[in-house]
């Protein structure tokens, strides 16, 4: 297939012309491009044998393997590095789209759908999404501006289609928080959280993504056309899949890694219990990203899997967008911890306003030595919490110090 | 002063008649609890001078000491155990309550209350509570049930006097099913969390203590005065400050240790940001005690405090009865993980319900090898959510397998 390939001189052409990092790309490299798109073609999102190919030996090599003109290199062969049966597993999987159709089909639609092409090296490709290792994607397809997906600090907001209004409305009011004070906020494009969380970035002026578990030139949900096209236009719609691929389960599950993998932080505003952003969050987790979860009504289902994350995935409860900043470190709350003297506050408890009484009989109510009543007491006019006569002490009424 | 108390018969034979574990103490014995009440008189609760001085020379030297009759014994000076100075600050403390009649009252009024006295090696004791150390109780004041304080598991459920309609919802369901199912509710008596606490358990019909700030004689607050009757009269009112004295913001603060000492785990249910309750919640972590928050919505105010307790304390977020049982190691939550072959997903994604398709067009629709298609295929079949046809495969509808 790679010699097809390498001789259709529009179809190297045309690939070149998708790339994000500029269209002046040639031989080699142009032709690298394309297998490395053949690869994508070929394997399912995540496919970790596709991944290790193309890491240890190219796309171009890896390619050759995977239609199966050539042999497995030797010094693949039997290493630790790839198993022999999770290969020819790979071979197998790879077989039924041998088709040099998809590619060029492939490459045409993202033409026409107006999808740029980001790979590892360039300069707009997310550096974090390596730490997939084998399972990172082998390209990103992105309709909108590539830049968004090295802006700093990206966070995702995600939750249940099947939200509360409690759900959107705190979906809504730490989006739009976020992306008004600069924060990329990265979802995926559903109804609910998702959906409620990209509109009010873009309601607040500011810049969101939405990584769809489809192709980007397929709007899904369908409801979600008119959305996902103002995501388009000033921020980004990202997808690892071809043009033209259907989401599936599947493929929503694998989407849920990269979410996790591009954002410094991820937040589940609402989930139910076995709801879809539980498997993002775990991605996040596993990832060693920050993860954090708004509690809700121990009665309310949409927020059962965010108290499952509390409990089981150690994510953090966030109620604030001061405390998600902090997830990635930003603004963290300084807490000024107020102490006060407990002694003082035994004495303030045995002070009356109405009654005069002496330092000897605070000193009996409140259990303190004389001296230390008396010492206390002069603090406490120093503040204006006490006030002295002839006959001792009585507590200043909190209104008569404000008069 | 232990020479007077140690010849005044009457009051050495009426304390011996409060204590719970019967009145048949004699000689020396009598006068050790005495000396345990006036030293219980002289300082005010969680007094860690006047517990180290009790554990380590017994009541009645302890006494001798604290009202100045006898010197610090020299086995104790310079020592490690309890340093001059804070001694001589003890001792400062004491001298203006050193009154034989302030420990005749505490008795005359413990009487008239029909109140008990439980001090440390009898059996209604709750060991637990020594884990405070220097500053556990030297006794504790018992209206009730005695035996109460005994009785596992106890759980302590409170909250902010100031809780919403969704606060005492939760407050009542949690407490009422522990309660219905053999769990002592302890609670501090209070409005809001406290009193719904004790009220589902009463009306389920179980057991519930209550720890109240000032004296078992006293009902505090006074709108709890009934609901204070109807717990002294099935369960306990405990307090470690003698009948008479009255509720102090300090002693409020040193109850709350005892709730958190006696309990085998603590929830707060909903508190303010500043709510007393994070004060037992603070006592409870320090002790090691199973700590539970209830989460709530991020826009009540009154959830803020278990929040805070999920962020800084390390609360476990419980949502359940369940979950509280847990707290205590009771009816571990068991598990079921439900094990999906992710290529089962991917081909079940790639089937159609409408059209039938062939074995090798499926591989091309999920990316998986043909021989890895038809034997799951054949396990779909066999679970009913495929049908064979001459043609290939369809999914079958679920509707259509349960007719």
């Amino acid at each position: 297939m790679i010699d097809r390939l390498r001789h259709d001189e529009g179809l190297l052409s045309a690939v070149a012309s998708l790339l994000c990092s500029g269209p002046h790309v040639h031989g080699d490299r142009r032709l690298d491009v394309l297998a490395r798109v053949a690869m994508n073609v070929l394997a399912e999102p995540g496919d970790g044998v596709a991944g290790a190919l193309v890491r240890q030996l190219g796309a171009v090599e890896a390619l050759r393997v995977a239609v199966g003109d050539a042999p497995t290199p030797a010094r693949m062969r039997g290493s630790s590095r790839i198993d022999d049966t999770a290969l020819a597993e790979g071979l197998a999987r790879w077989c039924p789209r041998t088709d040099p159709r998809r590619v060029s089909d492939a490459v045409r639609s993202a033409r026409d759908a107006d999808a740029q092409l980001v790979i590892p090296g360039d300069p707009q490709w997310p550096a974090q999404i390596d730490d997939l290792g084998a399972h990172a994607p082998l390209l990103l397809w992105v309709r909108g501006d590539v830049g968004m997906l090295t802006v700093a600090p990206r966070v995702a907001i995600v939750g249940a289609r099947a939200a509360s209004a409690y759900g959107e409305h705190v979906a809504a009011e730490f989006a739009g928080d976020l992306a008004a004070t600069g924060s990329v906020i990265v979802s995926g494009g559903a109804y609910g959280i998702d959906g409620t969380a990209h509109r009010a970035a873009l309601s607040a002026g500011g810049a969101t993504v939405a990584f769809l578990a489809g192709g980007v030139d397929r709007a899904y949900p369908r409801g979600h056309r008119d959305l996902l096209e103002r995501i388009r236009s000033t921020g980004a719609v990202v997808s690892e899949v071809p043009c033209g691929t259907a989401p599936t389960k599947w493929r929503f599950l694998a989407r849920n890694r990269l979410i996790a993998a591009t954002s410094d932080a991820t937040v589940v505003i609402e989930a139910g219990r076995r709801s879809g952003s539980l498997n993002t969050a775990g991605h996040a987790a596993a990832l060693g990203r920050p993860l954090g979860a708004v509690p809700g009504p121990v009665t309310s289902a949409s927020s059962e899997g965010c108290h499952r994350l509390l409990r089981e995935y150690d994510a953090r409860c966030v109620t604030s967008v001061a405390e998600i900043r902090e997830l990635w470190g930003d603004e963290a709350d300084v807490r000024v911890q107020q102490r006060v003297d407990p002694d003082e506050t035994r004495l303030l408890d045995a002070l009356s306003s109405r009654v005069t009484l002496s330092a000897a009989e605070l000193a009996r109510r409140c259990g303190l030595a004389v001296d230390r009543v008396s010492s206390l007491l002069g603090i406490l006019e120093l503040g204006g919490e006490v006030e002295r006569s002839e006959r001792g002490w009585i507590r200043r009424r909190r209104h008569a110090s404000r008069s």
